[in-house]
Formats: structure tokens, sequence, C-alpha cells
């Protein structure tokens, strides 16, 4: 009788080894990049971040806050620079909270420590962990109140429409610290979030970058009809690289809707169009640019502009936007209002920098009073 | 010593009663006509079909032929209606393909019996179930042939988007058989589609409604950058119900990104706007209504609506349009493409209904050649 293997194992990994061999060129930079892609699908094939924009001393484009200033800020003559951070947004995604929340703080220290205090023209985002509404308005008040953080700042990606009640403790810590919260856009489809759209996965980064927007839309949406700007009526929520043309629309469908169907909102005191102007910011980058560019001064005359735009560059990421060509031509005044007034005004940034320091060093207050702050236990001291 | 209970059984479902004594009042109306929700959370608090438009016979709004003619089509000349059905298109969502291709099967056999033997001023769209492509092929070829059939309709709540290549089957179905692909709205988040939204679920059937549009982006974006266009060149898509003023937006978003990142699409020859204005028709209701109409018109005119609109009523759901107040004042050639002028070249239906049944009249043929359709086992006769 013919004796056969007695054990055979079933599963056991081989690492594979290089494939570029096997693998057709066109392929090659993204495997290079992304390998399978786990964690992470959809990647820009120009990568995320401008090439020129790595710092002297080396290191990645974002990284040096010296370097920064040169390179972006003085390049353009940007007064002041809201700075919202890498990736690090999606760790609300994290299926773990704790260590999701821990991540978060250590950001926030972080930028403390090694961004705001280096100039008084950077300004910081709180950092929180969407997914855990209590902890993320622990957070807020542990931090918001220094004074060179101006905004808070959530990833858009999420697993439930921002509008709804779960996050509302993000928003009552928000308003009470008299602090804006941001969403920015780039996990859509990762971690515990939804697919990027109703219909699923798109099937490449371009794809997935073009229908990032759509998550805005649903956003906006939410915190209007939901009532969020009735019950929190001092917060503002700034839509961040999401786009701007596609706004009217929003405004117009939800208007239309809530003449006929307003009584499922009894909150609402308004037309949603209304607290859109009131409430929602948009940023510029990546600006739309039709062939024609009036079309996009329509659509800024369509959403009052002046009072919703705000200037954007997204530097250091590869299809930043330059502010002295983003812009059509448009009314000086809404240009202004769009590259400095709104901001200046929702960010409490209505000195330059020059003259905030100058003023500061008359009253015998630290430039930027960060040690201040620190030595009071992280809370603001006035 | 104490005898306890020997028995307990701890699941048994009694039937709860009536709820109304209850239920506060502003939730009877919810609760009445869709109690728990189960198999469609978001239905309309004003119900989905006027109450004007119940048929002089009784039955359901639209339920009635020749009702629909006299209540719709002559009371504000229409010379064509193309039909779209009921919410029978949800059944592509339903987990079984076998059920689901018996139900849209039984439902063109019963369009054509029921309502395209009544006058050729009807027409008709192919139903299929987008869940299993290849059998959607098949009825396309099945029935698609008939003369009255002028396209195929698919409900836009999906598992995939529609440029995805597992449609694909369906899009070289309809090319050959002459029929544009159309998608209509109203499904999202039900069945096996995912969430209304990347963010999850809408609270209540306004927000949802709002919403709907991005669906319609995520579809065409898909179709556009999959190559659909490409590979089916003489297809067009028909994006019905989804709004309009969204369009530009995405067009300029589209073009931007495949500036910068157009060797992952290699296959495409052109602008995505180009193919968008070449192959993909939007229809009106429910027409945006801007405080300001011209705001409408020059949307309008970046969209090349001359080409890219077609006039839809909607007859006879709640927020239905009236043929003579939809449009705000435009362009009179627009104004007649919107009307007509582009859905006649689409459907093949250049000629008034009277001048065609004359002329087949002379021709010897029977005004709507639904027997010889059937005696000729479903092929055209042509």
């Amino acid at each position: 009788m013919n004796e056969g293997p007695s054990l055979i194992d079933t599963d056991v990994h081989n690492a594979v080894g290089d494939l570029i061999p096997y693998l057709p060129k066109a392929w090659h930079a993204q495997w290079k990049r992304s390998s399978v892609g786990i964690g992470g699908f959809y990647t820009s094939p120009v990568s995320v971040s401008r090439s020129d924009a790595v710092p002297d001393r080396g290191g990645a484009p974002g990284g040096d806050p010296e370097f920064m200033i040169k390179d972006h800020l003085d390049r353009y003559g940007i007064d002041y620079a809201i700075l919202t951070g890498s990736n690090i947004l999606a760790i609300s995604l994290h299926p773990d909270p704790d260590y999701a929340n821990a991540v978060v703080a250590a950001c926030n220290d972080c930028t403390i420590e090694t961004w705001l205090k280096v100039t008084p023209r950077f300004k910081g985002s709180v950092f929180v962990n969407a997914s855990d509404p209590a902890e993320a308005a622990t957070e807020i008040r542990r931090v918001g109140g220094h004074p060179d953080m101006v905004q808070v700042i959530l990833t858009s990606a999420a697993r439930m429409p921002y509008g709804q009640r779960f996050y509302h403790p993000i928003y009552e810590a928000a308003q009470e610290m008299g602090l804006p919260v941001a969403i920015h856009p780039g996990a859509e489809g990762r971690g515990v979030s939804g697919a990027p759209t109703p219909s699923g996965y798109p099937t490449r980064y371009m794809e997935w970058h073009n229908i990032l927007p759509i998550n805005y839309m649903a956003h906006i949406n939410s915190l209007v009809c939901e009532g969020v700007f009735e019950k929190f009526p001092r917060l503002t929520f700034v839509a961040i690289e999401g786009g701007i043309a596609w706004l009217p629309h929003l405004m117009w469908r939800m208007d239309k809707n809530y003449k006929g169907l307003r009584d499922s909102t009894p909150w609402l005191k308004r037309l949603p169009s209304e607290y859109i102007v009131d409430h929602v910011r948009l940023t510029t980058q990546p600006i739309e640019e039709p062939k024609n560019p009036e079309h996009l001064v329509q659509i800024f005359q369509m959403i009052q502009a002046e009072k919703t735009v705000m200037f954007s560059s997204d530097y250091p990421h590869w299809d930043n936007d330059n502010p002295s060509l983003a812009l059509p031509r448009m009314p000086k005044s809404m240009k202004r209002r769009i590259l400095a007034g709104t901001a200046a005004e929702l960010y409490g940034l209505d000195r330059k920098p020059e003259e905030r320091q100058s003023e500061d060093r008359l009253r015998g207050e630290p430039m930027a009073p960060v040690a201040a702050f620190h030595a009071a236990g992280g809370e603001e001291e006035e």
C-alpha cells in the first residue's frame, strides 16, 4: 500500500519578492508608492506634495516652519497662514477611539510647541477625534483657548453626516471657545468611514478626487437641516478644499424643498441658503477653472462670495494654488474680501502681524504668549 | 420548599395595537404612511403623488393611460411622453437577481400591453435589473426593439458607480439596439445599495431628497473616467430628475484634474466636459429656482443647455413641474431645444404624432405596430 504524505500545511506566507520585473511599466509608480494600497487605495499618481517644496535642510515638504515662511508666506506676501496639518486628520476614522484621542492631543501639543511658537503669522487648528465627540469637546476646551489656535478641524470623511446630534458636543465646545469648526477632505473611503460615493468606490485617484465635494454637500445639507446653526448660533463651519461652484445648486435645491417640506424641520426659521451664507465659509483651492473665467465670477456672485469664500493655497500639495494667479478678474472689493477680509473677521486677525507685535510690545506682552499659556496649564490667560 | 415557575418563554411577539393615541400628533402622518419605514425610511411627508391626479375611474395617480392623456398630455400640449414607470425601478436593489429579472420582464410586457398600445404619444423605457448585467442585456435585446421603447432605464442607486466594467454589457446591448440609457433617483439608501451619502444616512426625507444629486455626479464622473463613451461611442446617458445646476462644477473640476492626472486614464482622448456635452443629457424637473432667475440661465449657458437639457414634468408626483411655468426667461432657441428639440433627436421623435399616424396609414401600417411586434416574437419588424 502506497504511504502518502502525512502532513500538509495549507497556509504558509511567503514574502513575494520584487514585482517590478514582472509588472508592466505603467504600474510601476503606483506599486512603488502604495504597493497594494491598503490604508489608502487612492494615492496621487503625481505624489501628494510638490517635490520643489522640500525644505533646504531636507525632510518632508511642509515639515520645516522656517522654510515655509520663506518659500510660501514671504514669497507671496501672506500675512497669516492657517495651519491645517497633514493626513493625521484621518485618525478620526480609526476604530479605536482611545488611540485616536491620544494621537490628536499629541498632534495639538506638537503644533503648539513646534509651529505656533515660531511666528505669530502661523495660526493653528485644533485636531480632534470626531468619532468620540465627548472627548473631542474635552480636547477643544483643553487647547482651544491657546491664543494662536483659531479653529477646530475635522476630516470630512465620517460615519454620519456632521449635522447629526452625535456630533453636537463638538459644536457646543467650539462655540464656547469662540472657534469655527472646519472640515478637510482626503480620507474619504478610509477607516470606518463609508464608501466615497452613494454607489460605492470610484476606480482610481482622479475619479476619487473629482468626486470629493459630494461629501461636503452632504455635510452642509445635514448641518442646516438638523438645525445646528439654530442650536449654536455663533458657530461658523469652514469647508476647506471642497470646491465652490456646487454651492448655488445646493442652496437652490434646499430652498425649494424647504418651501414644500418645511414642516419636517420646524426648528428652521429661515431659508437654508440664509444659514449657509451666514454660517458656512468655503476655501478657494482647488479653484475651478472654467474656459470662460467670467463663469466663475457669476458663480461667486450667486453665493455672495464676498461673505462666503476665503483664499487658501493648500501649500505644499501637488495641486496648490498661487494667490497671485488663482482668482479670476472680479470686482476689487470682492477680491479683497476673499484674499483676507472674511478670514480676518472669522479668525480675529484684523491687524497685520507686525502691528500686532508692536502693540503687544507696547503693552509689555510677549510676542506670542505661548509661554504664559503653558505656565497657566494650557488655559488661555486673560 | 417554594416551587418556582417551570417554564418561561423569553420571546413572544405581540402585535402592538393602535399607536396613534400614544404618539404626538406631529408624527401621525409619518406613522400612518410608513410605520417603522422598513423598506423605505425616506417617504415624502406630503405623499409621493398629487392627490388631484387620481384618475376619474379611481386607482393610483398615473395608473390610467386615458386619464393621463387628458389630465397631463392634452392639458399642456405635450406631443410625446417618455414613460418612466414607478418605484418598481428599485427592484435592481433586491438581493435576489432571479426575482428581480422576472419582475422587470413582467414590467416591460405590462408596459407594452397596457400603455404603449394606447397611443403613439406614449414611449416606453425598458426596465432592467442593473445588478445582473448579463440578464439585463438579454432583456434589452428581447424588448428593446419594440418601436415604442425608446430607452433603457436604471435606478440611480447602485452598488458600484455606473461607469465600472461590471455594467458594460448593459451599455453594449443598449448601443446595439440604438437606445439611450437613463437613470432615475428615489431608491438611494435602499436594498443592496450603499448609504445615500459618503458619510452615511441623512436624517429625514427632505435632507435625503436635497442630496440625491450627489449620486448623479458620482455616476457621470465614473462613466466618463472609465471611458464608457470611448468604448460605446454611440451611447447617450440620460440623467433624469437629478438636478442641473451642479453640472458646471463637475465639468470644471473633472477638466482641471484631467489636465494634471490624465496619464491614469490614457483611453480618454478629450476633456471630460466634452464627453459630457456630447453624451449626457439632463432633465429639468425639479428645476432649480434661484431668487434671481437669470442665475439659472447663466448656469444653462455654462453647460450648453441647448444640447444637454430636456424638459420633464415628473407627473404625477408631488413636486412635478408645469411646462408653461418651469423654465425661466431665456433665448427662444434654447427654450425650444429644451422643450422638445433635443429629446426629439435623442428618441427619434422628429415628427408630431398626428403626422406619424397619417404617414403610417398611407403606408398601410398599423398606428402602433405592437401586434406585429408580438407576432414576430418580440423582434422589431422594421
